[in-house]
């Protein structure tokens, strides 16, 4: 069964919630409050789940717990991935820096870059090696998943050499589209989307006063 | 008429995907193919767009440009709205530098950072004021959004001190949950959720092989 990506990426949302309210120790949860925290209706909600089984109990809401281990289950995050990040400038430094990665059962196992004052191993950060060395570090290591954090002119030639390296999923950071064979996955990340999100809020609040 | 939050996320990869498209000189695409290029069902894309009126012509699919500004019109990003960032660290300075934003209708006015020597003015970057002048800039300049990129424990000091100051719409880059009053919107980017969809893919393709 193909389960839409936009289903792939509210579980995601839902799985963030779900960590969230570990932190704050709820147990359980409504179906209806938990729509509501992630903003979604709630037979979206309700319909998203159902691909996957029955999760909640009718009267009782979510077990949180179970909940995210089933969304860590069907995305397939429960065994540690390693990840390679591709251009160390200040977005690439960001993602480095991020802790929510390894949250989620990511590992950045390597940078590369092509700036010599950027290559070396500096504390509580994966080592950052020269971009030559990036074909062969990633057939040794084994990684299958890469970040392209450069900028948009570089970004398709590095996504060629990394699938010709054997890395076979993309997070493309680089405003630009990039074209890979089939068999490779690519997610854009668009950090306008946000804004747009929050600028229509501003609209139809406005419209409603 | 209340329309969903992931719609309205959805109609931002769609306006992505249109930019692309003109520049790549394409002045129409059929639904299906529109559909597959976004990654969504056709009948989604269709339901999507229905809440706004008729886009399409049957037969000859949507015409890119006005596609694009019908979403702009939707979105409410016609007109360029002023943005304040919060936190120039590395992801502060990797979204001061995106040029993203402007493309899709927002211009960052003006930053603010706590560390001295993060203040004052570089070429092509916006003003970095100091955060004890936040409040009373945003008020002068009537900014309504900002981006909070500050670590997780700052975040929400910062949220509550934007709302004071007429910030209605909040842009959350920080892995932490904002609690704000009614009437303020809050987006939280999620830097892993990507990742996730990747590994999603990852292992719903070795599983059909």
């Amino acid at each position: 069964m193909r389960i839409p990506r936009t289903t792939i990426h509210r579980l995601s949302i839902y799985l963030r919630c779900l960590h969230d309210l570990r932190e704050e120790k709820s147990e359980t949860i409504s179906s209806e409050k938990f729509a509501s925290l992630v903003g979604v209706k709630p037979t979206q909600l309700r319909k998203d789940l159902a691909y996957f089984g029955q999760f909640g109990t009718r009267g009782r809401g979510y077990d949180v717990d179970k909940l995210a281990s089933g969304i860590v289950r069907i995305l397939g995050t429960g065994k540690i991935r390693k990840v390679a990040i591709v251009g160390v400038g200040s977005l690439g430094s960001a993602l480095l820096s991020y802790r929510g990665f390894s949250k989620r059962g990511f590992e950045v196992a390597v940078a590369f870059d092509m700036k010599a004052g950027k290559i070396g191993r500096r504390s509580r950060w994966p080592e950052i090696l020269p971009a030559t060395r990036m074909a062969a570090e990633i057939k040794k290591r084994g990684i299958k998943i890469a970040v392209i954090a450069v900028p948009a002119t570089a970004a398709q030639k590095v996504a060629d050499k990394l699938v010709a390296a054997g890395v076979r999923a993309i997070l493309n950071f680089a405003p630009t589209r990039l074209f890979v064979p089939r068999g490779v996955s690519v997610e854009s990340v668009d950090l306008a989307m946000g804004l747009e999100g929050l600028a229509y809020s501003l609209k139809s609040r406005g419209r409603s006063q």
